[in-house]
């Protein structure tokens, strides 16, 4: 594997080939995860131009040494408003038409864009590095997998330290706190800790409700390392051996997600593997109570390409990281989770999660 | 003040309003803090149909409960695609015209809505709702003082503690672990933590670089509380007295900080108030090492209007948060930034985060 330099050439020239497949001489990347993905850079204001003649990355005044030292590469354009200087570029460079990204450049910014004079034909572009994102490079699979990894220290930790009385925000304070210091960036998404009837809401937000014996507690979390996210899930039993109704229903959709995880194969259609998982839910009767899908691709977004869903339309490919994240809720009683972060290849699924799943008892 | 269902209702008559002079019959709110600040709803998939005759949350299965107990003055859809269930729901009640949030809503989704089979006519508008939150109520000005002052206490205790031979990232750990300690909910933004030469670039992330005797140190952070963003920027020496570059880059950017303070008032035009610090900055012959805007405002996002810039337009109005940071960066040297949250006021502005200003030697 080559220099991470490299790496961010390679992804342009996947790009351009995808922009002449297209028909246009270039790209215009507004999405900033997209421009982080074809460039290192990580500030909070950029936008990118990729064709055959020019390659630009546009960002403001506050980033100009960052720019030099995270993409040193490339050439930059100091600009605030990063798409109209690039489209004022690709014009002096005599680029005659252009793909924006369409699910990410909003119909006003869109519109100044097509009152600059002169300016290139704009076409409408969805999905397109998104699509080059999904199959992940073996550099950001070991950052997936250190998030995971700093995960499932952490829960280790909070185990052995939650109990009765205290309070969900105290929890998610505590496991957040924990895998900072073990090394995190920060915090994947916000941490979800529902307790007791609060279990039954898929994504509660902490609150100072406090922990009672024989609560169901879900615990959702992740890691941020390097811009990689891991995504994580585990319910337990608080205080005292689960009721009848607790046993049941984990063990319901503990089968449900191995159905779901068993499913990840090379090749697979997405909609399958939600199915997968599904049908043992509607067999159990339960499938009202399964309101989302599966799971979701992970990397450098928490939520991105592919979607295990009832609607989704495609197939799986190898070294593609994904979610697999069945729910069973019970308004006013409670609910489980329990959700793996995996990456999908040809000798099956490859676990990076590797915290038990067996019920526990706290 | 009446209850935060009414705060919301109050707020959904303004836009009403604001519907009515733009000659539309409703408004279609896609921006997620938008939808926010209209209904108390937190969850991540959300968009709201505000008008006359029909106002109507929509958002997805996993937040039904959520939905529930934030917005229950409000009726509910709950479906994935949350604007085009919107769209169709329009169409059932009549509606003809809405205006959509041009700045938000992406090419794609706008073009996938017009195929949608009836369709209202679709009016782009932008910053209708972003104009509202412009000015605060009394609510939103007592989360954002105890946001600022969470920011404050962690960072005196930060003081306390800081010392040569410490890496950015520990410190910047430190602060954020200390603010979460002290309540806050979140992080208002990654935290900015740069030592000797890195001070010199606005916004640098934290690395593992160790603190040396006599580096600059700035740290830029802020607490979020309920939603509100604090924003603060300090500039300390560390381990020994400042040499004289020092003192007096320090000496500029104070002299300039307060002239940007004292500049805030009430209908004060938003460049002039720009203009105030930066001529002092100009004055000193470091024009081009101040290279960004002196200030913006905060609330339910860390960057929103007004934009305190060379290329604002409009005025100052009372009750606004906004911050006051100008900076002098040296490449290779070092910097200082001085940052301030303070709301202008009639009685002048109110100071939110009162951490000293003095140059402090750790």
């Amino acid at each position: 594997m080559g220099s991470v330099a490299d790496t961010h050439a390679v992804r342009r020239d996947k790009l351009r080939v995808l922009a002449r497949e297209t028909g246009v001489e270039g790209v215009l990347v507004t999405q900033l995860v997209n421009v982080r993905y074809l460039t290192g850079f990580t500030g909070s204001n950029a936008a990118l131009l990729v064709s055959d003649r020019v390659t630009v990355l546009a960002t403001d005044g506050r980033y100009t040494i960052q720019a030099q030292r995270e993409s040193p590469d490339l050439e930059h354009v100091i600009e605030r408003a990063c798409a109209p200087a690039l489209i004022a570029r690709a014009a002096t460079d005599t680029l005659r038409t252009l793909a924006f990204e369409s699910e990410h450049l909003s119909v006003a910014t869109h519109a100044r864009l097509l009152r600059l004079d002169p300016v290139p034909y704009l076409l409408p572009l969805a999905g397109a590095v998104e699509g080059l994102r999904v199959v992940k490079d073996e550099r950001e699979l070991a950052l997936l997998r250190e998030a995971c990894a700093i995960g499932d220290r952490a829960l280790r930790e909070l185990w052995h330290w939650v109990g009765p009385g205290m309070t969900e925000r105290d929890i998610a304070r505590r496991l957040e706190a924990t895998m900072i210091d073990l090394g995190a960036d920060g915090l994947a998404f916000d941490t979800i800790v529902a307790s007791g009837p609060n279990s039954a809401v898929p994504h509660h937000q902490p609150s100072e409700r406090e922990i009672e014996r024989g609560d169901f507690l879900t615990v959702d979390f992740g890691a941020l390392y390097r811009g990689y996210h891991a995504d994580c899930t585990r319910t337990v039993v608080v205080g005292r051996e689960p009721a009848q109704w607790q046993s049941d229903t984990y063990d319901l959709v503990r089968r449900a997600q191995r159905a779901g995880r068993e499913a990840l194969s090379v090749g697979a259609d997405l909609r399958a593997v939600d199915a997968a998982a599904r049908d043992v839910v509607v067999a159990a009767g339960e499938a009202e109570h399964f309101p989302h899908g599966l799971g979701h691709g992970v990397g450098l977004e928490i939520h991105e390409a592919p979607m295990l869903a009832t609607t989704s339309t495609g197939r799986l490919l190898a070294r593609t990281p994904v979610t697999v994240e069945p729910g069973v809720y019970l308004p006013g009683r409670g609910g489980v989770r329990i959700e793996d972060t995996l990456v999908v290849g040809e000798d099956g699924p490859e676990l990076l999660t590797t915290t038990p799943k067996d019920l526990l008892v706290l």
